[in-house]
Protein backbone atom coordinates (compact mmCIF):
# COMPACT_ATOMS: atom_id res chain seq x y z
CA UNK A 1 0.00 0.00 0.00
CA UNK A 2 1.27 3.38 -0.17
CA UNK A 3 1.44 5.30 2.67
CA UNK A 4 -1.13 8.29 2.98
CA UNK A 5 1.16 11.06 2.65
CA UNK A 6 2.39 9.45 -0.64
CA UNK A 7 -1.18 9.56 -2.13
CA UNK A 8 -1.17 12.91 -1.24
CA UNK A 9 1.33 13.46 -3.10
CA UNK A 10 -0.02 12.28 -5.62
CA UNK A 11 -3.10 14.09 -5.93
CA UNK A 12 -1.66 17.11 -5.89
CA UNK A 13 0.63 16.83 -8.30
CA UNK A 14 -1.49 15.16 -10.27
CA UNK A 15 -4.24 18.60 -10.02
CA UNK A 16 -1.21 19.98 -11.57
CA UNK A 17 -0.57 17.98 -14.29
CA UNK A 18 -3.90 19.69 -15.89
CA UNK A 19 -1.81 22.97 -15.71
CA UNK A 20 0.71 21.30 -17.91
CA UNK A 21 0.97 23.19 -20.86
CA UNK A 22 1.92 20.13 -23.14
CA UNK A 23 -1.28 18.90 -22.37
CA UNK A 24 0.37 15.23 -22.15
CA UNK A 25 0.38 13.27 -18.87
CA UNK A 26 4.08 13.50 -17.74
CA UNK A 27 5.93 11.40 -14.98
CA UNK A 28 5.84 12.26 -11.75
CA UNK A 29 8.36 10.63 -9.66
CA UNK A 30 11.82 8.96 -10.77
CA UNK A 31 11.68 5.27 -10.52
CA UNK A 32 15.03 5.11 -8.78
CA UNK A 33 16.60 1.99 -6.94
CA UNK A 34 16.22 3.41 -3.20
CA UNK A 35 18.45 1.84 -0.51
CA UNK A 36 20.81 0.60 -3.40
CA UNK A 37 18.54 -2.00 -4.65
CA UNK A 38 19.16 -2.15 -8.35
CA UNK A 39 17.08 0.31 -10.87
CA UNK A 40 14.84 -2.63 -12.28
CA UNK A 41 15.54 -2.36 -16.16
CA UNK A 42 12.02 -0.75 -17.07
CA UNK A 43 12.80 -2.02 -21.02
CA UNK A 44 13.02 -5.68 -20.52
CA UNK A 45 9.93 -5.43 -18.33
CA UNK A 46 8.26 -3.72 -20.84
CA UNK A 47 9.51 -5.93 -23.15
CA UNK A 48 8.30 -9.30 -21.29
CA UNK A 49 4.84 -7.60 -21.16
CA UNK A 50 4.67 -6.90 -24.91
CA UNK A 51 5.33 -10.14 -25.20
CA UNK A 52 3.07 -11.29 -23.32
CA UNK A 53 0.07 -9.27 -24.49
CA UNK A 54 0.86 -10.19 -28.01
CA UNK A 55 1.82 -7.09 -28.99
CA UNK A 56 5.30 -8.17 -29.67
CA UNK A 57 5.71 -11.01 -32.30
CA UNK A 58 7.43 -12.92 -34.41
CA UNK A 59 10.70 -13.06 -32.21
CA UNK A 60 13.36 -15.80 -32.38
CA UNK A 61 15.24 -14.65 -29.83
CA UNK A 62 15.29 -12.98 -26.11
CA UNK A 63 16.91 -9.98 -26.64
CA UNK A 64 20.84 -10.35 -25.53
CA UNK A 65 20.47 -7.38 -22.51
CA UNK A 66 17.24 -9.14 -20.95
CA UNK A 67 18.77 -12.64 -20.49
CA UNK A 68 19.37 -12.13 -17.49
CA UNK A 69 16.34 -10.32 -16.38
CA UNK A 70 14.42 -13.31 -18.19
CA UNK A 71 16.80 -15.71 -16.21
CA UNK A 72 16.01 -13.94 -12.54
CA UNK A 73 12.46 -14.08 -13.86
CA UNK A 74 11.76 -17.49 -14.55
CA UNK A 75 13.49 -18.98 -11.60
CA UNK A 76 12.10 -16.68 -9.33
CA UNK A 77 8.83 -16.59 -7.45
CA UNK A 78 7.33 -14.23 -9.57
CA UNK A 79 7.13 -16.73 -12.81
CA UNK A 80 5.45 -19.16 -10.89
CA UNK A 81 3.31 -16.45 -9.05
CA UNK A 82 2.23 -15.52 -12.51
CA UNK A 83 1.88 -18.88 -13.41
CA UNK A 84 -0.65 -19.41 -10.11
CA UNK A 85 -2.68 -16.40 -10.90
CA UNK A 86 -3.88 -18.01 -14.42
CA UNK A 87 -4.23 -21.47 -12.93
CA UNK A 88 -6.56 -20.17 -10.21
CA UNK A 89 -8.44 -18.01 -12.73
CA UNK A 90 -8.70 -21.05 -14.66
CA UNK A 91 -10.24 -23.28 -11.80
CA UNK A 92 -12.72 -20.60 -10.57
CA UNK A 93 -13.94 -20.45 -13.88
CA UNK A 94 -14.46 -23.97 -14.59
CA UNK A 95 -16.01 -24.34 -11.22
CA UNK A 96 -18.58 -21.81 -12.29
CA UNK A 97 -19.84 -24.15 -14.89
CA UNK A 98 -22.09 -27.07 -14.96
CA UNK A 99 -20.41 -29.62 -16.03
CA UNK A 100 -22.64 -32.98 -17.15
CA UNK A 101 -20.04 -35.16 -16.34
CA UNK A 102 -20.74 -36.85 -19.55
CA UNK A 103 -17.08 -37.02 -20.91
CA UNK A 104 -17.67 -34.70 -23.62
CA UNK A 105 -16.46 -31.58 -21.66
CA UNK A 106 -12.77 -31.01 -22.73
CA UNK A 107 -9.90 -28.90 -21.98
CA UNK A 108 -6.56 -28.62 -23.86
CA UNK A 109 -3.57 -28.58 -22.39
CA UNK A 110 -0.84 -27.40 -24.34
CA UNK A 111 2.23 -29.70 -23.23
CA UNK A 112 5.88 -27.74 -23.68
CA UNK A 113 5.73 -24.73 -20.57
CA UNK A 114 2.46 -25.76 -19.93
CA UNK A 115 2.37 -29.10 -18.62
CA UNK A 116 5.86 -29.63 -18.62
CA UNK A 117 9.06 -27.25 -17.84
CA UNK A 118 12.09 -26.70 -20.24
CA UNK A 119 13.26 -24.91 -17.42
CA UNK A 120 16.10 -26.81 -16.91
CA UNK A 121 17.50 -27.11 -20.67
CA UNK A 122 16.89 -22.98 -21.29
CA UNK A 123 18.24 -22.48 -17.77
CA UNK A 124 21.75 -23.76 -19.83
CA UNK A 125 20.97 -22.20 -22.95
CA UNK A 126 20.75 -18.11 -22.46
CA UNK A 127 16.82 -18.31 -21.42
CA UNK A 128 15.96 -18.08 -24.79
CA UNK A 129 18.67 -15.63 -25.45
CA UNK A 130 20.39 -18.45 -27.77
CA UNK A 131 19.09 -19.06 -31.34
CA UNK A 132 16.98 -21.60 -31.05
CA UNK A 133 18.90 -25.32 -31.46
CA UNK A 134 16.20 -28.50 -32.61
CA UNK A 135 19.18 -30.66 -32.06
CA UNK A 136 19.86 -30.09 -28.15
CA UNK A 137 16.12 -29.45 -27.60
CA UNK A 138 15.34 -32.48 -29.08
CA UNK A 139 18.30 -34.03 -27.08
CA UNK A 140 16.52 -33.13 -23.76
CA UNK A 141 13.00 -33.69 -25.18
CA UNK A 142 13.91 -37.36 -25.19
CA UNK A 143 15.28 -37.58 -22.10
CA UNK A 144 11.89 -37.53 -21.09
CA UNK A 145 13.08 -35.68 -17.84
CA UNK A 146 11.06 -32.40 -17.90
CA UNK A 147 9.44 -31.56 -14.60
CA UNK A 148 5.66 -30.63 -14.13
CA UNK A 149 4.83 -26.88 -13.90
CA UNK A 150 3.32 -27.75 -10.49
CA UNK A 151 0.71 -25.22 -11.19
CA UNK A 152 -0.86 -26.65 -14.43
CA UNK A 153 -0.28 -30.30 -12.66
CA UNK A 154 -2.96 -28.80 -9.73
CA UNK A 155 -5.47 -27.53 -12.15
CA UNK A 156 -4.86 -30.76 -14.34
CA UNK A 157 -6.30 -32.70 -11.18
CA UNK A 158 -8.94 -29.88 -10.12
CA UNK A 159 -10.34 -30.54 -13.86
CA UNK A 160 -10.31 -34.44 -13.40
CA UNK A 161 -11.97 -34.28 -10.03
CA UNK A 162 -14.82 -31.94 -11.64
CA UNK A 163 -15.49 -34.91 -14.58
CA UNK A 164 -13.74 -32.08 -17.25
CA UNK A 165 -11.42 -34.70 -19.48
CA UNK A 166 -8.38 -33.47 -20.87
CA UNK A 167 -6.55 -33.56 -24.23
CA UNK A 168 -3.37 -32.45 -24.96
CA UNK A 169 -2.11 -30.93 -27.69
CA UNK A 170 1.33 -30.51 -28.58
CA UNK A 171 3.85 -29.12 -31.40
CA UNK A 172 6.03 -32.36 -30.38
CA UNK A 173 5.91 -34.42 -33.17
CA UNK A 174 4.67 -37.49 -33.67
CA UNK A 175 7.83 -39.46 -33.25
CA UNK A 176 7.95 -38.41 -29.65
CA UNK A 177 4.46 -39.68 -28.86
CA UNK A 178 6.46 -42.80 -26.25
CA UNK A 179 8.90 -40.25 -24.38
CA UNK A 180 6.19 -37.64 -24.29
CA UNK A 181 3.59 -40.09 -22.65
CA UNK A 182 6.53 -41.43 -20.06
CA UNK A 183 7.21 -38.12 -19.23
CA UNK A 184 3.97 -36.68 -19.03
CA UNK A 185 3.50 -39.89 -16.86
CA UNK A 186 6.13 -39.72 -14.54
CA UNK A 187 5.55 -36.16 -13.11
CA UNK A 188 1.70 -36.52 -12.22
CA UNK A 189 -0.36 -36.42 -15.47
CA UNK A 190 -1.92 -40.22 -14.97
CA UNK A 191 -4.78 -40.12 -17.57
CA UNK A 192 -6.04 -38.37 -20.61
CA UNK A 193 -8.40 -38.24 -23.39
CA UNK A 194 -5.92 -37.38 -25.96
CA UNK A 195 -2.09 -36.63 -26.38
CA UNK A 196 -2.44 -35.44 -30.06
CA UNK A 197 0.82 -34.77 -31.54
CA UNK A 198 1.65 -33.07 -34.92
CA UNK A 199 1.84 -35.54 -37.70
CA UNK A 200 3.66 -34.99 -40.85
CA UNK A 201 0.61 -33.86 -42.98
CA UNK A 202 1.10 -30.61 -40.79
CA UNK A 203 4.72 -30.28 -41.69
CA UNK A 204 5.07 -26.53 -43.15
CA UNK A 205 2.06 -25.15 -41.41
CA UNK A 206 2.23 -22.94 -38.45
CA UNK A 207 1.39 -24.01 -34.95
CA UNK A 208 -1.96 -22.14 -34.92
CA UNK A 209 -2.59 -23.71 -38.28
CA UNK A 210 -2.32 -27.08 -36.96
CA UNK A 211 -4.06 -26.57 -32.96
CA UNK A 212 -6.76 -25.09 -34.89
CA UNK A 213 -7.47 -27.84 -37.57
CA UNK A 214 -7.06 -30.73 -34.56
CA UNK A 215 -9.68 -28.41 -32.25
CA UNK A 216 -12.11 -28.32 -35.26
CA UNK A 217 -11.91 -32.06 -35.04
CA UNK A 218 -12.44 -32.72 -31.87
CA UNK A 219 -15.36 -30.26 -31.63
CA UNK A 220 -16.91 -31.95 -34.53
CA UNK A 221 -16.51 -35.54 -33.01
CA UNK A 222 -19.01 -33.76 -30.49
CA UNK A 223 -16.46 -32.29 -27.59
CA UNK A 224 -17.06 -29.26 -26.45
CA UNK A 225 -14.06 -27.16 -25.17
CA UNK A 226 -14.81 -25.49 -22.26
CA UNK A 227 -11.49 -24.70 -22.15
CA UNK A 228 -7.63 -24.28 -23.40
CA UNK A 229 -4.13 -23.32 -21.84
CA UNK A 230 -1.13 -22.68 -23.27
CA UNK A 231 1.92 -20.62 -23.22
CA UNK A 232 1.57 -19.32 -26.85
CA UNK A 233 -0.91 -17.25 -28.27
CA UNK A 234 -1.01 -19.65 -31.25
CA UNK A 235 -2.22 -22.38 -28.65
CA UNK A 236 -4.64 -19.83 -28.12
CA UNK A 237 -6.06 -18.46 -31.02
CA UNK A 238 -7.79 -19.63 -34.24
CA UNK A 239 -10.81 -21.84 -34.83
CA UNK A 240 -12.54 -23.37 -32.04
CA UNK A 241 -10.27 -22.05 -29.86
CA UNK A 242 -12.32 -22.97 -26.48
CA UNK A 243 -15.25 -20.78 -24.66
CA UNK A 244 -12.26 -19.49 -22.26
CA UNK A 245 -8.56 -19.67 -23.14
CA UNK A 246 -5.74 -18.90 -20.35
CA UNK A 247 -2.36 -17.89 -21.06
CA UNK A 248 0.53 -19.03 -19.22
CA UNK A 249 3.52 -16.70 -19.18
CA UNK A 250 6.55 -17.72 -21.58
CA UNK A 251 9.17 -15.16 -21.81
CA UNK A 252 11.73 -17.07 -23.63
CA UNK A 253 10.38 -18.12 -27.08
CA UNK A 254 7.82 -17.46 -29.38
CA UNK A 255 5.60 -19.59 -31.88
CA UNK A 256 3.86 -18.61 -34.24
CA UNK B 1 22.34 -9.16 -16.83
CA UNK B 2 23.11 -11.58 -14.33
CA UNK B 3 26.57 -11.92 -13.49
CA UNK B 4 28.31 -15.16 -14.21
CA UNK B 5 29.16 -16.85 -11.00
CA UNK B 6 25.21 -16.37 -10.87
CA UNK B 7 23.98 -18.17 -13.85
CA UNK B 8 26.64 -20.64 -13.15
CA UNK B 9 24.55 -21.26 -10.09
CA UNK B 10 21.37 -21.52 -11.66
CA UNK B 11 22.71 -24.55 -13.78
CA UNK B 12 23.95 -26.58 -11.30
CA UNK B 13 20.98 -25.78 -9.72
CA UNK B 14 18.64 -27.13 -12.61
CA UNK B 15 20.96 -29.85 -13.19
CA UNK B 16 19.94 -30.72 -9.69
CA UNK B 17 16.13 -30.52 -10.46
CA UNK B 18 16.34 -33.01 -12.89
CA UNK B 19 16.83 -35.35 -9.52
CA UNK B 20 13.75 -33.87 -7.83
CA UNK B 21 11.52 -36.32 -6.41
CA UNK B 22 8.31 -34.54 -7.01
CA UNK B 23 9.48 -34.11 -10.67
CA UNK B 24 8.20 -30.56 -10.64
CA UNK B 25 9.75 -27.47 -11.31
CA UNK B 26 10.77 -25.43 -8.23
CA UNK B 27 11.94 -22.18 -7.20
CA UNK B 28 15.63 -21.72 -6.86
CA UNK B 29 16.04 -18.32 -5.11
CA UNK B 30 13.69 -16.55 -2.83
CA UNK B 31 12.58 -13.25 -4.44
CA UNK B 32 13.68 -11.30 -0.95
CA UNK B 33 14.21 -7.15 -0.82
CA UNK B 34 17.81 -6.75 -0.70
CA UNK B 35 19.41 -4.14 0.98
CA UNK B 36 16.97 -2.79 2.37
CA UNK B 37 14.25 -2.48 -0.83
CA UNK B 38 10.97 -3.28 -0.06
CA UNK B 39 9.53 -6.86 -1.51
CA UNK B 40 7.55 -6.32 -4.63
CA UNK B 41 3.98 -7.50 -4.08
CA UNK B 42 4.49 -10.67 -6.22
CA UNK B 43 0.47 -11.06 -6.20
CA UNK B 44 -0.21 -7.39 -8.00
CA UNK B 45 2.41 -8.06 -10.36
CA UNK B 46 0.65 -11.46 -10.83
CA UNK B 47 -2.66 -9.62 -11.15
CA UNK B 48 -1.92 -7.16 -13.23
CA UNK B 49 -0.18 -9.52 -15.65
CA UNK B 50 -3.55 -11.96 -15.52
CA UNK B 51 -5.19 -8.50 -16.33
CA UNK B 52 -3.06 -7.65 -19.09
CA UNK B 53 -3.06 -10.61 -20.66
CA UNK B 54 -6.89 -11.36 -20.02
CA UNK B 55 -6.61 -14.26 -17.98
CA UNK B 56 -8.86 -12.29 -15.49
CA UNK B 57 -11.68 -10.67 -16.72
CA UNK B 58 -15.33 -9.42 -15.53
CA UNK B 59 -13.34 -7.37 -12.88
CA UNK B 60 -14.93 -4.17 -11.30
CA UNK B 61 -12.40 -2.61 -9.20
CA UNK B 62 -8.81 -3.20 -8.24
CA UNK B 63 -8.23 -5.15 -5.61
CA UNK B 64 -7.77 -2.95 -2.98
CA UNK B 65 -4.70 -4.36 -1.87
CA UNK B 66 -3.19 -3.27 -4.79
CA UNK B 67 -4.12 0.44 -4.68
CA UNK B 68 -0.33 1.21 -4.12
CA UNK B 69 1.30 -0.81 -7.03
CA UNK B 70 -1.46 0.33 -9.24
CA UNK B 71 -0.45 3.77 -8.29
CA UNK B 72 3.15 3.64 -8.42
CA UNK B 73 2.81 2.04 -11.97
CA UNK B 74 0.27 4.15 -13.48
CA UNK B 75 2.52 7.06 -12.50
CA UNK B 76 6.22 6.27 -12.79
CA UNK B 77 7.97 5.06 -15.40
CA UNK B 78 6.76 1.79 -16.01
CA UNK B 79 3.38 2.87 -17.37
CA UNK B 80 4.90 4.79 -19.59
CA UNK B 81 7.67 2.51 -20.57
CA UNK B 82 4.82 -0.08 -21.41
CA UNK B 83 2.77 2.79 -23.63
CA UNK B 84 5.90 3.07 -25.41
CA UNK B 85 7.02 -0.15 -26.36
CA UNK B 86 3.28 -1.21 -27.74
CA UNK B 87 3.62 2.17 -29.51
CA UNK B 88 6.94 1.39 -31.63
CA UNK B 89 5.74 -1.95 -32.05
CA UNK B 90 3.03 -0.16 -33.62
CA UNK B 91 4.70 1.99 -35.88
CA UNK B 92 7.39 -0.83 -36.78
CA UNK B 93 4.24 -2.33 -38.10
CA UNK B 94 2.79 0.00 -39.94
CA UNK B 95 5.86 1.25 -41.18
CA UNK B 96 6.63 -2.51 -42.64
CA UNK B 97 3.15 -2.00 -44.91
CA UNK B 98 2.70 -0.22 -48.67
CA UNK B 99 0.00 1.92 -47.98
CA UNK B 100 -1.42 3.15 -51.00
CA UNK B 101 -2.19 6.20 -49.69
CA UNK B 102 -5.80 5.98 -51.32
CA UNK B 103 -7.48 7.16 -47.79
CA UNK B 104 -8.61 4.08 -47.22
CA UNK B 105 -6.43 2.82 -45.03
CA UNK B 106 -7.55 3.28 -41.31
CA UNK B 107 -6.23 3.14 -38.26
CA UNK B 108 -8.66 2.64 -35.28
CA UNK B 109 -7.64 4.67 -32.23
CA UNK B 110 -9.91 4.33 -29.00
CA UNK B 111 -9.84 7.55 -26.47
CA UNK B 112 -9.78 7.07 -22.89
CA UNK B 113 -6.77 5.35 -22.23
CA UNK B 114 -5.44 5.24 -25.69
CA UNK B 115 -5.74 9.09 -27.08
CA UNK B 116 -6.74 10.74 -23.84
CA UNK B 117 -5.45 9.84 -20.63
CA UNK B 118 -7.79 10.20 -17.26
CA UNK B 119 -4.93 10.04 -14.92
CA UNK B 120 -5.72 13.15 -13.38
CA UNK B 121 -9.27 11.82 -12.33
CA UNK B 122 -8.65 8.16 -11.40
CA UNK B 123 -5.53 9.56 -9.09
CA UNK B 124 -7.66 11.33 -6.84
CA UNK B 125 -10.19 8.17 -7.14
CA UNK B 126 -8.43 5.11 -5.62
CA UNK B 127 -6.38 4.14 -9.11
CA UNK B 128 -9.63 2.41 -10.01
CA UNK B 129 -10.00 0.61 -6.44
CA UNK B 130 -12.82 2.75 -5.67
CA UNK B 131 -15.84 1.68 -7.19
CA UNK B 132 -16.53 3.58 -10.82
CA UNK B 133 -19.17 6.17 -10.05
CA UNK B 134 -20.43 7.79 -13.38
CA UNK B 135 -21.23 10.78 -12.21
CA UNK B 136 -18.20 12.04 -11.07
CA UNK B 137 -16.65 10.68 -14.26
CA UNK B 138 -18.56 12.49 -16.36
CA UNK B 139 -18.17 15.79 -15.19
CA UNK B 140 -13.77 15.06 -15.22
CA UNK B 141 -15.32 14.65 -19.18
CA UNK B 142 -17.08 17.80 -19.58
CA UNK B 143 -13.68 19.54 -18.34
CA UNK B 144 -12.15 18.63 -21.62
CA UNK B 145 -8.78 18.76 -19.67
CA UNK B 146 -7.40 14.74 -20.15
CA UNK B 147 -4.09 14.88 -21.39
CA UNK B 148 -2.58 13.29 -24.15
CA UNK B 149 -0.91 9.57 -23.68
CA UNK B 150 1.95 10.81 -24.93
CA UNK B 151 3.36 7.36 -26.91
CA UNK B 152 -0.43 7.42 -28.90
CA UNK B 153 -0.12 10.68 -29.72
CA UNK B 154 3.23 10.16 -31.49
CA UNK B 155 2.10 7.05 -33.01
CA UNK B 156 -0.93 9.01 -34.18
CA UNK B 157 1.08 11.88 -36.14
CA UNK B 158 3.77 8.93 -37.19
CA UNK B 159 1.01 7.18 -39.05
CA UNK B 160 -0.86 10.47 -40.73
CA UNK B 161 3.04 11.09 -42.17
CA UNK B 162 2.37 7.69 -43.57
CA UNK B 163 -1.08 9.11 -45.31
CA UNK B 164 -3.00 6.29 -42.56
CA UNK B 165 -6.52 7.63 -42.04
CA UNK B 166 -7.21 7.79 -38.02
CA UNK B 167 -10.76 6.62 -36.81
CA UNK B 168 -11.73 7.46 -33.20
CA UNK B 169 -14.47 4.88 -31.89
CA UNK B 170 -15.22 5.23 -28.51
CA UNK B 171 -17.14 4.08 -25.38
CA UNK B 172 -18.36 7.77 -25.05
CA UNK B 173 -21.80 9.02 -25.79
CA UNK B 174 -23.07 10.18 -28.42
CA UNK B 175 -23.73 13.59 -26.31
CA UNK B 176 -20.20 14.13 -25.72
CA UNK B 177 -18.94 14.77 -29.01
CA UNK B 178 -18.57 18.42 -28.82
CA UNK B 179 -16.18 18.36 -25.32
CA UNK B 180 -14.43 14.96 -27.00
CA UNK B 181 -13.54 17.08 -30.09
CA UNK B 182 -12.60 20.33 -28.53
CA UNK B 183 -10.42 17.80 -25.97
CA UNK B 184 -8.80 16.10 -28.77
CA UNK B 185 -7.93 18.64 -30.45
CA UNK B 186 -6.38 20.84 -27.90
CA UNK B 187 -3.89 18.30 -27.22
CA UNK B 188 -2.82 17.89 -30.52
CA UNK B 189 -4.86 15.68 -32.25
CA UNK B 190 -6.30 17.43 -35.09
CA UNK B 191 -7.62 15.73 -37.70
CA UNK B 192 -9.36 12.43 -38.41
CA UNK B 193 -11.58 10.66 -40.42
CA UNK B 194 -14.28 10.02 -38.37
CA UNK B 195 -15.00 9.96 -34.55
CA UNK B 196 -17.63 7.58 -33.65
CA UNK B 197 -19.18 7.90 -30.80
CA UNK B 198 -21.54 5.31 -29.02
CA UNK B 199 -25.10 5.77 -30.18
CA UNK B 200 -28.26 5.14 -28.24
CA UNK B 201 -28.89 2.44 -30.59
CA UNK B 202 -25.75 0.37 -28.83
CA UNK B 203 -27.79 0.64 -25.37
CA UNK B 204 -27.11 -2.53 -23.23
CA UNK B 205 -24.82 -3.61 -25.72
CA UNK B 206 -21.10 -4.17 -24.51
CA UNK B 207 -18.81 -2.02 -25.78
CA UNK B 208 -17.14 -4.95 -28.08
CA UNK B 209 -20.73 -5.51 -29.55
CA UNK B 210 -20.46 -1.22 -30.49
CA UNK B 211 -17.32 -1.31 -31.34
CA UNK B 212 -17.19 -4.90 -33.63
CA UNK B 213 -20.66 -3.08 -35.33
CA UNK B 214 -18.59 0.19 -36.28
CA UNK B 215 -16.09 -1.40 -37.58
CA UNK B 216 -18.12 -3.54 -39.58
CA UNK B 217 -19.70 -0.91 -41.40
CA UNK B 218 -16.55 1.03 -41.76
CA UNK B 219 -14.90 -1.98 -43.99
CA UNK B 220 -18.46 -2.11 -45.36
CA UNK B 221 -17.89 1.36 -46.61
CA UNK B 222 -14.41 0.20 -48.13
CA UNK B 223 -11.73 1.28 -45.34
CA UNK B 224 -9.58 -1.57 -44.65
CA UNK B 225 -8.27 -1.51 -40.56
CA UNK B 226 -4.80 -2.40 -40.46
CA UNK B 227 -4.48 -1.51 -37.15
CA UNK B 228 -6.49 -1.34 -34.14
CA UNK B 229 -5.18 0.65 -30.70
CA UNK B 230 -6.82 0.62 -26.97
CA UNK B 231 -6.27 -0.20 -23.68
CA UNK B 232 -9.10 -3.17 -23.76
CA UNK B 233 -9.48 -5.85 -24.95
CA UNK B 234 -13.06 -5.12 -26.10
CA UNK B 235 -11.42 -2.94 -28.07
CA UNK B 236 -9.28 -5.17 -29.89
CA UNK B 237 -11.47 -8.56 -30.20
CA UNK B 238 -14.73 -8.98 -32.09
CA UNK B 239 -15.05 -9.09 -36.06
CA UNK B 240 -13.15 -6.67 -38.34
CA UNK B 241 -10.53 -5.94 -35.39
CA UNK B 242 -7.93 -5.05 -37.66
CA UNK B 243 -5.24 -6.63 -39.46
CA UNK B 244 -2.86 -6.30 -36.55
CA UNK B 245 -4.02 -4.84 -32.85
CA UNK B 246 -2.11 -3.02 -29.75
CA UNK B 247 -3.35 -3.60 -26.81
CA UNK B 248 -2.04 -0.75 -24.22
CA UNK B 249 -1.71 -1.52 -20.35
CA UNK B 250 -4.74 -0.49 -18.61
CA UNK B 251 -4.97 -2.06 -14.89
CA UNK B 252 -7.41 0.59 -13.88
CA UNK B 253 -10.74 -0.44 -14.88
CA UNK B 254 -11.93 -3.51 -16.95
CA UNK B 255 -14.85 -2.87 -19.83
CA UNK B 256 -16.62 -5.87 -21.24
Amino acid sequence: MLPLFFLATIVVACQGSDLDPTHQIHLLRPQSGSHGAPVPDVSCLSWRLGVETRNIIGWSTVPEECEGYVGHYMLGHQYRQDSKVVAQEALVYARSLSIAGDGKDVWIFDVDETSLSNLPYYAKHGFGAEPYDSTSFNQWVLKGKAPALPESLKLYKKLLSLKVKVVFITGRAEDQRNVTTTNLKHVGYDTWEKLILKGSSYTGNTSLVYKSAERKKLEKKGYTIIGNIGDQWSDLLGANAGNRTFKLPDPMYYIS
